[in-house]
């Protein structure tokens, strides 16, 4: 009779009003969560550090610091951004100490890909580079968690050269590629935003989640933001 | 036996990876849902609509169109922010018909009073002005949802002169109770967002939700998506 009473709370809970989250293991106390990228992650976020009416932007970091920041104030949580508009590893690494070492992440979570797809990164370049980048953080903090998302992208639209929007999207999946064996490499979680997003257009159109074969809409980032919690959560099981 | 399986399925449901939300009754299908207000509802957006990347911002919008857009894309749910920095109730008047109006919403949230605090504009005039333009509203679609939000703030650091500070806070309840007033005369829910931060001011300081006594950092933020979306379950029970 209990578990009767129980089960209908519960019920009652799951079905109202909020949509709290539990707190993944990987968020330790005062732990700082660093989300490094290109305009994906970037969201339009402000870049003067003093005004922190624009210091989080609007993609899934956001997304993801609300809740969390919200849920668990005990934690002390530090949530940042610093993707830029346009990145790509070259340009990353020319930032790297100032925007990821000297921030001294306990996570740190990485996306990019496409503009080096889009200015054509040689593939060797962006796998080794990347990889130096990634050997570097982990040398200035062993502990670090690491968090690598997969580059993606939509047929947003019906491409007006097939031909063109298929070297695209083969590009994309080679960068997939060389994120997923480095993620492998450096012990990181691979968040799998294509599969996650492909699965995602049995439920809507493509546009309904990114609007212009790369950007996500409000929508889209949510997706993201879920995934990669999702992702996170199975990694560090603790 | 059943129910204590499902019990435990509830259990693992709850604890897992998702912060789905159940959709509230007042979303109905293709509903439109435009929010209205200042630089707290504007949140850095673009004003350029054609740019998709920066239409939505990030303030509270954000994170209500970006929860349930993901999880019901089959509602066609249309979310549209049109809060602008600054803004104050004469302001708003002059942009009303083509920032609301025009945009046929279904469902129509509107925060605003700060700045007619700051910049003194009379309570009368203040709620006159207000009171109309929710007329023209209504008038203009009479089956129309009505949200208002409370003005609040919070006293983020030690004021400087502390008889400035008290005057502005009891400029904002007033306020506060001028929309409650207009809340029960037009049939709208209203969204209590001081006692919110009041009470959030119980777990972590002042600062860590409101960083500048007015705008909201991104846990203060989803605080308010959080109750914005408690009030519209309660109102709109159906």
């Amino acid at each position: 009779m209990r578990l009767r009473v129980a089960f209908a709370v519960l019920l009652a809970l799951m079905s109202s009003t909020s949509w709290a989250a539990d707190l993944p293991a990987a968020f330790t106390n005062d732990a700082r969560i660093l989300f490094q990228g290109d305009s994906i992650t970037h969201g339009g976020r402000g870049l003067n550090q003093a005004d922190h009416n624009h210091i989080i932007g609007h993609s899934y970091v956001f997304l993801i610091a609300g809740r969390f920041g919200a849920d668990h104030p005990e934690q002390n949580l530090t949530f940042i951004n610093r993707g830029i508009s346009g990145e790509t590893v070259p340009r990353l690494e020319k930032r790297w100490q100032a925007d990821t070492l000297d921030l001294k992440p306990d996570l740190l979570s990485v996306l990019i890909g496409v503009n080096d797809n889009a200015v054509n990164v040689p593939l060797e370049q962006y796998e080794q580079t990347y990889d130096r980048l990634l050997t570097d953080a982990k040398t200035a903090n062993p502990k670090l968690k690491l968090v690598l998302g997969e580059p993606f992208t939509l047929e947003s639209r019906k491409p007006a050269d097939p031909a063109v929007w298929q070297k695209w999207k083969d590009g994309v999946d080679q960068r997939r590629e060389v994120v997923a064996s480095l993620a492998k490499k450096h012990g990181a979680a691979l968040v799998k935003y294509q599969p996650m997003f492909d699965k995602a257009c049995e439920r809507a159109p493509a546009a309904y989640w990114i609007w212009d074969g790369v950007h996500p809409t409000y929508a889209g980032n949510q997706l993201m933001a879920d995934e990669w919690l999702r992702t996170v959560r199975d990694f560090w099981k603790n």
